[in-house]
């Protein structure tokens, strides 16, 4: 029920996602007086489903605290089935600060998590770019960045099927003096990981778009920003093309001449197919839709759930924490606020 | 002597600017045996110019330590004259780090500055946008930001034009509660300070290319993965549509067809054009050129400079600067790092 136009792009774009996913079921939550008319129109998927009645829908100005106290909403009663083991995952386009709160209360972090992280796919010149953490964490120490560079790595894994995805600490340069101590203590321990392979080292918010690397970790704060930057650097020329196209009859010639290509570009560029932001961390799988998305675009947020459904995520990022932990218990230790850098790597 | 084609593209830019400038005098800090023969190609500029000997060259890798210590050094020099006032600013294209810390040493903060601040200017689709800081300081409290507010303010004003620039706080969402003590701070003294009417409250980086505002105040970190990640991502448009009008013969023609306005948005979009980060908040004008631009690049950076100097960029500093020290005396003292918020929020 969450999001600027649910249910009705939420039972389109199942009805798109379960011809892709005809193996999957579904648990459908909401108002059923409104959702079973809409699935009325896809005989195929309704099969599929099943539908829970949830009287109340969580607001998006609702705050997180509010939000946990109703426990007769969509969300809730979604994450519910999550928690009990009756979903694998849950899908919503609703308010992203009430379903990270539910989540990490509900379903609860993995054992070795301190705070889960937002994960999203993005565009570059060398292909799909994960980053995290894209906003659940404004603040974060050395051992969330090890743990978010952990998680980055399984989902790459996972979602984008690379085999052994290359990992950059976004830094305001690239020689190793540069940023905090966090940053700098995270890079010690990486470096002496599982993943130190894979690690690249510091990038700088160029990287991103160049494709430098394969993971992008970061700071909450820092990954919105830079996530929020490029979509409206793309937005802008996207916008600026279209003047220019329309500019004239001979640039709305030439537009015709290079449409095939420009399509193209336009696809590969299009939000849509990046919609799906992932909470990782946690003991399910959590998916957020973009709330102004359009049926194609739920279904690709549907698509990252599978992939991370069929492709045991959890049991990969369980394997994954286990190395880090055995490897750096002292280093990852939660009392290295001060002095944390120092610690970090000495105690490798 | 500083960046990557120096000093021929410094004598190519001069000569530019000079001839955009008649009025300026110039003074040339570097190997005089090297920049003697290119002047001598630019007759016209060089009756502005005087040359002044320098032996030695601070390289793009040394640290800003020991960069203090070559005082012959051409940017040593150049800095050593703004401070004497025989200069009123300087330009260069060589190290970042080297040239913040001479400049804050040697130049020193104007009055009331805690630290200065690294601004530049981009494309919006509502025109050219300020933003700061771009990478002087890691970290910000609640006063950085207020005085980076101010600082952006006067310069939006003299470089741009302006006369009343909006000014945004980078944040992850728009929402009051939204981001950390700094943040929520900054926005309770801007508010009530004499910019307050100018000031729109939290952007988002979305806003950034939107041009929501035409100021962006945000701390060093946050403010160079934003600016780096949106060239990232102009430069990707930029590499994908060269790929499309050369797909095909058909995209090619289309090229040719769309061609008038497609240069036009090359040229809005070109990196030389916002060449020129300025660092703000120091006691004469300093400038610093990317250390890989052109001489048109470099004309540019020359371009901001004089516009700083000819409109007093740093008397206006001052006045601004007077009325926040007036207004916020309280809040503003250095001491507020714990609970900073709440006592910003009940100071005014």
């Amino acid at each position: 029920m969450g999001g600027d136009h649910a249910p009705d792009i939420v039972v389109e774009g199942l009805a798109i996602a379960g011809e892709r996913h005809p193996e999957a079921r579904f648990l459908l939550v909401g108002d059923q007086a409104r959702i079973n008319p809409l699935l009325m129109r896809h005989a195929r998927v309704r099969a599929a489903c099943t539908v829970r009645h949830a009287d109340e829908v969580i607001g998006n100005d609702l705050k997180p605290t509010a939000a946990l106290r109703l426990r007769g909403a969509s969300m809730r009663v979604a994450i519910d089935a999550v928690a009990a083991s009756e979903a694998a995952g849950v899908v919503t386009a609703g308010n992203t600060g009430a379903l990270l709160a539910l989540a990490k209360i509900i379903i609860k972090t993995l054992p070795g998590i301190d705070r889960p992280a937002i994960a999203g796919i993005g565009p570059s010149a060398r292909g799909d770019v994960v980053m995290l953490d894209l906003g659940a964490n404004i603040t974060c120490d050395a051992r969330n960045l090890v743990e978010f560079a952990v998680m980055g790595d399984v989902f790459a894994r996972t979602v984008l099927g690379l085999t052994a995805p290359t990992i950059g600490l976004l830094n305001v340069g690239s020689e190793e003096m540069k940023g905090d101590d966090s940053l700098r203590g995270a890079a010690e321990v990486l470096k002496a990981s599982h993943i130190g392979p894979q690690f690249y080292g510091f990038i700088e918010g160029h990287d991103i778009g160049a494709g430098t690397t394969d993971v992008v970790v970061t700071d909450g704060f820092s990954g919105n920003v830079a996530m929020k930057t490029g979509e409206g650097a793309l937005r802008l020329i996207g916008e600026l093309l279209r003047q220019v196209f329309s500019s004239s009859l001979a640039a709305k010639l030439g537009y015709l001449l290079a449409r095939p290509g420009l399509e193209r570009l336009r696809e590969f560029l299009d939000p849509r197919r990046y919609n799906g932001a992932v909470m990782l961390g946690l003991n399910g799988v959590v998916v957020k839709s973009h709330g102004g998305t359009d049926a194609e675009g739920f279904a690709h947020a549907m698509d990252v759930a599978m992939d991370m459904v069929v492709h045991r995520f959890n049991d990969r990022m369980r394997e994954g924490l286990a190395r880090i932990v055995g490897l750096n218990a002292a280093a990852l230790s939660k009392d290295q606020d001060d002095g944390g850098a120092a610690r970090l790597a000495t105690a490798r």
